[in-house]
């Protein structure tokens, strides 16, 4: 993986005020594509297409600065996924392509090169991030609808503004849409070093709620020990590992823990017998609610527990959010969620440099997934796409 | 099993003027008791105790008329519910036992026979169904506070008023509380035959929604027939067998009867496998209500109809109902359920008849707890406990 380059921390002059970093005009643009469903690591390819012209009245141009490779992203490459982008016959006009192609990539961080005659509250220099889903932002340059794209909020770096609009939001709306705490109340959640387990701690941390936290063992106690102390620096109560689930004495331990408040919020990105263990420290009317399934497992549980206990077990997914969220409504969710200042999440920043050949590009972007798919990657890889 | 009695259908005078019907002074009364938690085939046994004394001043006589066996009675016997019976220093002052006794059953219809000086709105001779749970209703006579008893609306027939307040509201508020359904819109429910799927099929007709009913395939086809002929007589869209889920074709069969409506609300008494099948056929944004769990096997479902088809999970206890709503809604909800003129469950009447001795009638009780345990009773046993 030494091709993987670390991130350049670019400094920002001042909230609000990025210098605009385009320069000479270039001769193309660069896309991370794929003409059909398959798996990551040999239907992804490079492609050059040439440099935009103006967008039209309601759009605008943006040249991609950073763009997570979220997990989903691969899952609607693999086509087992039930968002899927929209075939792009062109990717620019005048560049008519032999079959369609579809652009990885949903999240991501763009500033505006151009702006279209009709469109308003947005200038050039601006820093977006997309509003809509799976619009292929695995690419140096597109011209998006003025709609599929919301002003960044000032005062986040390039790291969070890329990241912002899928595990920031499900955190907090997890937090808040289907349990009223109070502060001190107790959120249980497994997965919690994923990039939304992070980012619960530290949204619940900043509401004064306590996170009971579950993470995998690992073989080496330091793993452990350094993983905990890590989270607990972002603000969790308790780390706990599943294998303490085997411990006959935990229901105890919790509510020592607790003082006996019961737990009535589970959010779980893991399924398998661990959850199930995991519902039985819920209080009465809980409300489980899962937003993954790492364990590739299903989410298995004792029929009582749903009839005598009143549990509720629903399911979360950030897209759904924004397709029933109005644009006001998305642009508070990120305002709120700019000023908490979370921590950039653990990443790498995986360069396409504007010198490579397509072909290497392209086993560059497989190196990346074929990592990916070892479970190599422990950090988010965040893209950046120059303009060749 | 020749020793339960076929119902002897006791003809009603007029509704809401039945005879009271005692006689000159008993010498005595009989309860189904048991000392310790257990399998109900070896702790139930029949007690006899003396004629209970005039009422306290708030509390009120009941002859218990007929008490369902239901399958949470057994539960509780065997210590295995999450609701227990108070426990009996004496079944009548100054007939102290040597330890306590829990008296069996939480439904039952009574005729009140004596009302305490305070009480209000109740009368000698009213029909009473209980307000409260695990009161004991398997006994010839209790004395009860009279918060706990509600006045049975008129119209219902014996067999009615002692099934009316566990199932039919169970149906009837999986039907209403979870999805706003409109007329013409389909419901789906395993565990359809059971009293509370039957009770469904007939509400949800009465309201004009279509239900998809599932059973277990019969041996013999002229039994599922005629299983199938049966529930279509009270109201049921469609019957299909658990068997029929392995078919790849259902779920294009299911629109076709649909007409491509999306199912919302599955109730759900088995759980297991064929649960986790039915789900596949629900829509977008379905709620699965649990109140049984037939199969004895968890509820195991893919998370991702969570995340992405928006599916919630709950359970409904309808004693959970009861402590959450007033006396005035308990009333309405009986009210509305008696106007709805149910069919009686498919029944046996058991009578604890009053020539027969403790030792006599425990054996028969036993017979009974033996042949449930088994199985073999597909119809509802109604205890009839006559005053020995």
């Amino acid at each position: 993986m030494q091709r993987i380059l670390p991130s350049p921390r670019r400094p920002l002059t001042a909230a609000g005020t990025r210098g605009l970093a385009t320069s000479a005009a270039r001769r193309a643009n660069r896309a991370v594509v794929y003409h059909g469903t398959g798996d990551p690591r040999s239907v992804l390819h490079a492609t050059t297409y040439p440099d935009l012209p103006r967008p039209p009245p309601h759009a605008l141009n943006v040249r991609l600065l950073l763009a997570p490779v979220n997990p989903a992203d691969l899952n609607v490459v693999e086509g087992v996924y039930p968002a899927r982008p929209a075939p792009a016959d062109a990717l620019a006009p005048g560049h008519a392509l032999a079959r369609p192609v579809y652009v990885g990539g949903s999240e991501g961080l763009a500033q505006v090169t151009d702006v279209g005659s009709d469109v308003r509250g947005v200038s050039e220099g601006d820093w977006v991030v997309m509003a809509g889903q799976q619009l292929g932002t695995w690419a140096s340059a597109r011209t998006l609808s003025a709609e599929d794209v919301v002003k960044l909020p000032p005062g986040l770096s390039e790291v969070n503004g890329a990241t912002i609009t899928v595990n920031p939001p499900t955190a907090y709306n997890m937090l808040h849409d289907y349990v009223k705490l109070q502060e001190g109340d107790w959120v249980m959640q497994n997965g919690a070093n994923s990039a939304v387990g992070q980012a619960v701690i530290q949204i619940a941390a900043k509401e004064g709620l306590k996170t009971l936290n579950f993470v995998r063992s690992r073989r080496v106690q330091d793993d452990l020990d350094s993983l905990k102390q890590q989270l607990k620096s972002l603000g969790a109560t308790e780390v706990l590992t599943y294998d303490e689930l085997e411990d006959k004495s935990l229901g105890e331990r919790v509510k020592g823990l607790t003082g006996g408040k019961p737990l009535r919020l589970l959010l779980n990105c893991v399924s398998g017998p661990a959850t199930t263990q995991m519902v039985r420290l819920l209080g009465a009317d809980a409300h489980l609610v899962s937003y993954g399934a790492m364990s590739r497992q299903p989410l298995a549980l004792p029929t009582s527990a749903f009839i005598f206990r009143n549990l509720a077990c629903h399911g979360f997914w950030q897209s759904r959010w924004y397709q029933t969220h109005s644009r006001a409504e998305r642009e508070a969710l990120l305002a709120r969620l700019a000023r908490m200042q979370l921590k950039e999440p653990e990443h790498e920043v995986v360069v396409l440099p504007a010198h490579e050949s397509d072909a290497d590009a392209t086993e560059r972007i497989r190196k990346v997934m074929e990592a990916l798919a070892k479970g190599q990657h422990g950090k988010k890889v965040l893209l950046r796409i120059e303009q060749p």
